[in-house]
């Protein structure tokens, strides 16, 4: 059971893609992260979902999460005006490598749920050993495929 | 935008119930993780997938990663029976509080995505002044409701 043999279509976007499209994107399709692809077209990062939470937080209530109660509400309701603007390698982690969920078409399920669980992301994105992007593998291939029948 | 309004109806699971009945819940319903009830019925915990992955890597594993290397595929196949036996509770985080997926019903948008962003789940239970349960909010619902139209 290896990642090639788990791989399924998964849609990507475009590091240059407007955030906000990214967003949408993610939300309607319910996607669990964002396969995201360099100029060369190979995947360069997965953001799982929860980092694009991140991105509708100010920093400042990052620091100080009480802060969150003093927000007023129509602030809240105007956040992701944030996005507008910034591409998807703006919403890129800074401070870590971009490719930890880059895994190989010969890595096993059990280094997968590894990896996912290391960098708290239920999505990975496979690549050859050119880099060239072979699909995305989601926890729920992963437990489909381990989950005794 | 307050968490009563942005709740919605969502599966629960007793904290007694089989881990492996759990994670089945999880890849059939394709779930952005489970919201786990205590005896009394009221949510005591909220488990992001990615802390259903963790439980099929070993701890040795997880000490080592390049440890996954060396597993056998055979070994990581049925890795999955080791959750036969166990239940929902034995699943938790043991090093910290399990309560901090809960939000209260009177929490805004920015206060839910501020917890997700910081517990790095894209899920989050409601509960009423009580404790009792409202529903659950997913990061899909939250964008819905942030993403200017």
């Amino acid at each position: 059971m290896l990642a090639r043999g788990l791989a399924i279509d998964f849609p990507t976007i475009q590091a240059d893609t407007d955030a906000l499209e990214a967003a949408r994107l993610l939300q309607s399709e319910r996607l669990p992260g964002l396969v995201v692809l360099a100029h060369d077209g190979k995947p360069m990062a997965v953001l799982p979902a929860f980092q694009v939470a991140r991105f509708v937080v100010p920093v400042w209530i990052q620091v100080d999460p009480a802060l969150a109660h003093v927000l007023d509400e129509a602030s809240a309701d105007h956040l992701c005006d944030r996005l507008a603007g910034l591409r998807v390698r703006d919403l890129l982690p800074q401070e870590k490598r971009t490719d930890a969920l880059l895994v190989r078409a010969d890595n096993t399920a059990m280094e997968i749920a590894e990896v996912m669980e290391h960098e708290h992301s239920p999505l990975v994105a496979v690549v050859d050993d050119d880099g060239r992007y072979l699909g995305a593998i989601t926890l729920f291939e992963l437990l489909g495929a381990l989950l005794p029948g």
